[in-house]
């Protein structure tokens, strides 16, 4: 693998993007495929979680795909499926010579056997160092977590002050993030598979969780409530279609839930912080200072030495006066 | 002025930082003397506050100065003392054909008349526009607001976790931040006049207070301790040569005293900020949740929207793990 090898598996990750949200319980990937320094075929994992990347990529080069190289940012599966062939044979029918893949699928049922299978037919097959496979995990957070741990991956949102508050004393909580951190907010729903708040914001705030983004309307997530005390929410406040969980049991056995986006509030998130189940911070900083209700309760943490590596800055972006800030929970 | 009359006055900005910290009640100020494209003498603000830099510059031109153009921080003075020259009578007399300045003295002694003087001698002078202005003024924060505002500019340092607390529940603070942080934490105690603790903090941590820097060890500036209730603080616990101040009022009345840092802990904070006495914030935040004790406490608002709009992110770096992050207040 060269730089040039880097450049392509960059852009197939970008084609993955496109996807995410829509493809669970499957990934979603991204395809292009290079004949002669140019592409001759891209595609990324379509709602439903089929055609797979890689077919997208190959129906749209048909015969230049003979001798070219196809960059994919998951292992090619080696499963037959009822709603597909193994992307492995398809790439092994239509001639590729070579392929440049992120890293190793985790689902058992390829987990190394579309790499091997792409090998015994001869075609050159070069995994992407670490650090390449780090970035295509992060596009499906949630079916990595999944295969290797059994269980949803939870993102927690925040929307604070510099001083850590994400309301007044008394509750007023809109807004303290502009209009372009709001924005991105709603983008983050439309990435996951569900969302969750507590019961205290279900009644305080009747949030609608939905996505109001133009033209992304109709991709709001499953919705859930999240409380110890479910019968203490009245009736009313209940979203429609919401699920009541009183623990995260039931999400972590339903194997169509990946990614999980908590948006509070601050009983929420301590919990879960003290679970230790929150595997991603996303939180929103608006350069105010409130002096307020603050995001996270105690944790009663009794080190100050353990509170550190817990978390890696994995992205970083400024939104109109806002910054938002993702971090990764080091496992 | 054009883009290199911009650039050597950014030059001549470096070197008035050199001076921070050791020229109260003078300002640190930056020159050089640029002929034919080529510097031919340059100056900064001596230790307590002379020679002036425009003396010092002009010194190293010597005869080269003739002709030439003066770049400088801040209007040449036009006051003489019993400790030197007036700057605009020392350009006046070696020749120098034009100055560019930062801005205005907001000194009533200088206050125009340098600039009058130097044109009225047939020396070109050009002002710089006021973004070139403000980011003279932000080197000597504590000069302009004495000036303008008759009190001393007030920046409050914060060492927070992602959700801004300060400390464990228990009270434990060391460290939240890395060391990286902390020796940025050490250079700011040497750009200010005077450290100001609350009585909580200094009977608490016992802070030595001083610049534990190589180099730079006897740059540590007066302390004080801030604090409703003087008496309550144990006489063993009093830093030696410590100020004991009720409120600021004597600091305000203190002409030496421009640059004031504030390292806690909340309770001075907190009233500080209630008292909109904040000018500057310098916050150091570390990729650790804590849930313990927050930085600042209640500051009453019953409006959000009022808090959005006084703070202006104004310089912002990575120290190791940690950001540091700088906010003026828009006044």
């Amino acid at each position: 693998m060269d730089a040039r090898d880097a450049r392509w598996l960059g852009a197939s990750l970008a084609l993955a993007e496109r996807g995410v949200g829509r493809t669970s319980p499957n990934p979603s990937v991204g395809c292009v495929i290079v004949a002669n320094g140019r592409v001759v075929g891209r595609g990324w994992t379509q709602p439903g979680g089929r055609p797979h990347a890689e077919a997208v990529a190959l129906a749209a080069a048909g015969d230049a795909a003979r001798g070219a190289t196809a960059y994919v940012t998951l292992e090619p599966c080696a499963h037959i499926s009822t709603r597909g062939p193994a992307c492995s044979d398809l790439l092994i029918a239509a001639g590729v010579a070579r392929v440049v893949t992120s890293g190793i699928d985790p689902d058992p049922r390829t987990a190394g056997a579309g790499v091997a299978r792409l090998r015994a037919a001869g075609i050159v097959v070069d995994v992407a160092a670490p650090a390449l496979a780090a970035a295509a995990e992060r596009v499906n957070p949630g079916f990595f977590t999944r295969h290797r741990h059994g269980r949803a991956h939870i993102t927690l949102k925040l929307a604070v002050s510099l001083d850590g508050c994400i309301a007044l004393a008394d509750g007023t909580s809109r807004w303290i993030t502009g209009a372009a951190a709001r924005r991105h907010a709603h983008l983050e729903r439309a990435r996951c598979d569900l969302i969750i708040v507590g019961g205290g914001t279900l009644t305080a705030d009747d949030p609608a969780l939905d996505v109001r983004l133009d033209g992304l309307e109709d991709r709001a997530p499953q919705r859930a409530v999240l409380s110890a005390t479910l019968e203490a929410i009245p009736a009313e406040a209940r979203i429609g279609d919401a699920r009541l969980l009183r623990d995260l049991s039931d999400l972590d056995a339903d194997p169509r839930i990946l990614a999980v986006l908590v948006e509070g509030g601050a009983g929420v998130a301590t919990s879960l912080l003290t679970a230790d189940r929150v595997d991603r911070l996303l939180i929103y900083r608006a350069p105010i200072i409130i002096g307020g209700r603050r995001g996270i309760g105690d944790l009663c943490l009794t080190d100050l030495g353990s509170a550190h590596g817990r978390w890696r800055l994995a992205a970083a972006l400024t939104l109109g006066f806002d910054r938002v800030e993702e971090y990764d929970r080091v496992r």
